[in-house]
């Protein structure tokens, strides 16, 4: 492995998750917002990306990949072309001083592409997503993963014959959103939202995760499991909405978040505005219904990192760890260089990921970077308790160790 | 799945792999040079990615993800950020008119994150990769997906302390290279060419694709298994090296090819220019020796469809197809269908990739899209066979069906 763990986060790193992710070694920081993942890094977003294609696959939904360059035709018919209703476009120029920009969003682009694809209602529903890079030219990005000029977001987008068909998948979305939370190990602290989606839509809908640190600010009622956001509290609908759910708006607390999903129902607007239509069963030419539904990646690790943190690094769960075992030999004397290669191998061939720290350092720097990278679980092989058969075993979250044989710690890992 | 085979590729797209690849569903134009990967194309992708990742890791390996927002600093400081220097660079602005490039390649932001990883000779060798979407201003883009203005790159990058130490790395790397290209189907047809470095390495190499729609053309001996780019052919290093291996010009045989790859020795000189050293074992400061080693991982698939498509279409090997089996259903009578789904199900628990075509089509139809998508193996379940429990099989290469048992199938598709 050729990180280190380092001393020090650049001097104009204010974020938490930042800092730790950079000391730690799973990040590079190349300016604002614009971050690097260095390989314990991108273990970490490759396994969120996976507990997530494996919720969207389980929806139906089909994987692909669009561009970062996008001509404008698409964005023009939409208006959001425009930098005044668009202000995070990045722009750039063809050496023919064509205009390109740079995706900061997809659904143009995607209803462009499935235009083609979009004839008969037969050909309805349709449900694509991707793992795309987003560029937002973002005017301040002080929040490190947490709000980046480039990062990578999961979005998705489903096509529906109907108002009903859309408003049944939309609540199929966001229950599996909930299970990506709860597969994360936030999604005791995530909440479903009233947003604004302006004005295409009623209401759009934000999962927001409580985090000292996050920029959004929800309205919350724990026992109804209802929350809304500060900039929406006072909005007529909202009111109303709370009103039929018999809610006082003293009731509810407020607590300081960061969004980690949206989802958005554009109804037949997009279609309208691209005039892209599908044959209902009657022959009869009809705009498509959309919805859209977002998870920025990048920031869902940055919220985990900050969230879990403690004062000696970063908690990882099994679930999304760069590697579940950190590995630590005391010595170098042959029967713990032995002993620790054949658990090393062991752990592998069960096919738990371990990293060995076999570095020619003292015990104390060992257990340091161990906990500063947040790996589960820390074992370690000394000459004092191999001599009993034992090794010594201890969470990441918990303060004490126990000495264990080799068969007790692959019962726990299991 | 939502894609369905097209009767045309849009009229201004002139290369034959993008014109296949988008009327089979694989690819979409989004532009000159820019394509979105549909589900299809984009599990080509995928398993091409794969076969690389393998042997890289092979190689000790790690895998890393950069950016591809570039600050200028790095990029100065080799004076590859000027325009006149380098002529592809997509650049953009900060709100505050700070310039931008995308990036077109790493070695420069490579060597910078890595600044505090090299400290010691013993922090070296270091061998990093990405797949990596680049962006490059390219005047023009006519070969489809064998030239993109946005494409995917894999690109290693070895860092070591002498030039023996790269020297023996640069040789692994070509060897892992010809892995690469065997396991793709495209080894035989694939040469390692002396090329250009430009100023800073005596010569690099190129990996050239035999292919009758390359943009390159190369001298070549099959029989001594040389080969050299024609740019470089009355180059004197050349000359003398082809005397040294008492090689007449005349002998070599001149064809047309497309770049598949390529590896460069940098020696020293980034190390120098960026100013980056690590401490010898006698606590000397010295720079270190680069290699860099690409593969466009978007062109080989666009070399691969161009080169073994025929008259009906793609043609894909069992290792990078999008699925191994198309499976077709004719007519729609019970027994087909609970056989057809028996047997669709009994593939997939064998962890054999299918795409089952249960269109309401007529056959001809069917076959038609499995052989302009180029899976490799056609399965038919009709009611005239089913009658004597046999399956009609052929592989996409061969234009006789047989008629098969279950178990034969299971047996040629092992």
């Amino acid at each position: 492995m050729f990180t280190k763990t380092l001393r020090q986060a650049p001097a104009d790193e204010v974020a938490k998750n930042a800092q730790l992710l950079i000391r730690a070694g799973f990040i590079h920081k190349e300016m604002a917002g614009v971050y690097a993942y260095l390989p314990l890094g991108l273990r970490v977003l490759e396994k969120i990306k996976q507990i997530i294609r494996e919720e969207m696959n389980a929806l139906g939904g089909e994987e692909l990949i669009m561009t970062n360059l996008q001509p404008k035709a698409a964005w023009e018919k939409t208006t959001r072309w425009d930098d005044e209703v668009v202000d995070i476009w990045f722009k750039t120029k063809l050496k023919d001083e064509t205009e390109l920009g740079l995706a900061w969003s997809h659904e143009e682009a995607i209803v462009q592409m499935l235009r083609p694809y979009v004839q008969s209602y037969k050909d309805l529903p349709i449900r694509v997503y991707q793992f795309q890079t987003k560029l937002r030219n973002e005017l301040r990005a002080k929040s490190g993963i947490m709000r980046g000029r480039e990062f990578v977001m999961k979005d998705m987008y489903s096509l529906h014959v109907s108002k009903h068909d859309l408003d049944a998948f939309y609540n199929q979305a966001v229950e599996a959103y909930q299970r990506i939370y709860d597969r994360l190990g936030i999604g005791e602290d995530t909440f479903v939202t009233f947003a604004s989606g302006g004005a295409f839509t009623k209401f759009s809908h934000e999962f927001q995760t409580i985090c000292p640190t996050g920029e959004d600010e929800i309205y919350l009622h724990r026992g109804k499991n209802i929350a809304v956001n500060s900039e929406m509290i006072d909005d007529q609908g909202i009111i109303d909405e709370l009103h039929r759910l018999q809610i006082e708006k003293s009731e509810l607390e407020k607590v300081r978040t960061a969004e980690v999903g949206n989802v958005f129902n554009f109804g037949v607007d997009k279609a309208e505005q691209m005039d892209v239509e599908f044959a209902d069963a009657s022959g009869q030419q009809k705009p498509f219904y959309l919805g859209s539904y977002g998870i920025g990646v990048t920031r869902v690790m940055g919220v985990i990192a900050e969230k879990f943190a403690d004062e000696r690094g970063l908690v990882w769960s099994d679930a999304i760890a760069p590697a579940r075992v950190y590995l630590i030999n005391i010595g170098n004397d042959d029967d713990v260089v032995k002993n620790t290669t054949k658990l090393y191998e062991e752990l592998k061939k069960a096919g738990i990921e371990v990293i060995w720290d076999d570095r020619d350092a003292r015990p104390g720097e060992k257990f340091a970077d161990a906990e500063l990278m947040g790996i589960p679980h820390r074992v370690v092989v000394s000459p004092k308790l191999l001599a009993q058969n034992l090794l010594e075993y201890q969470p990441r979250t918990l303060d004490i160790a126990e000495n264990l044989t080799t068969e007790t710690l692959f019962d726990k890992l299991k």
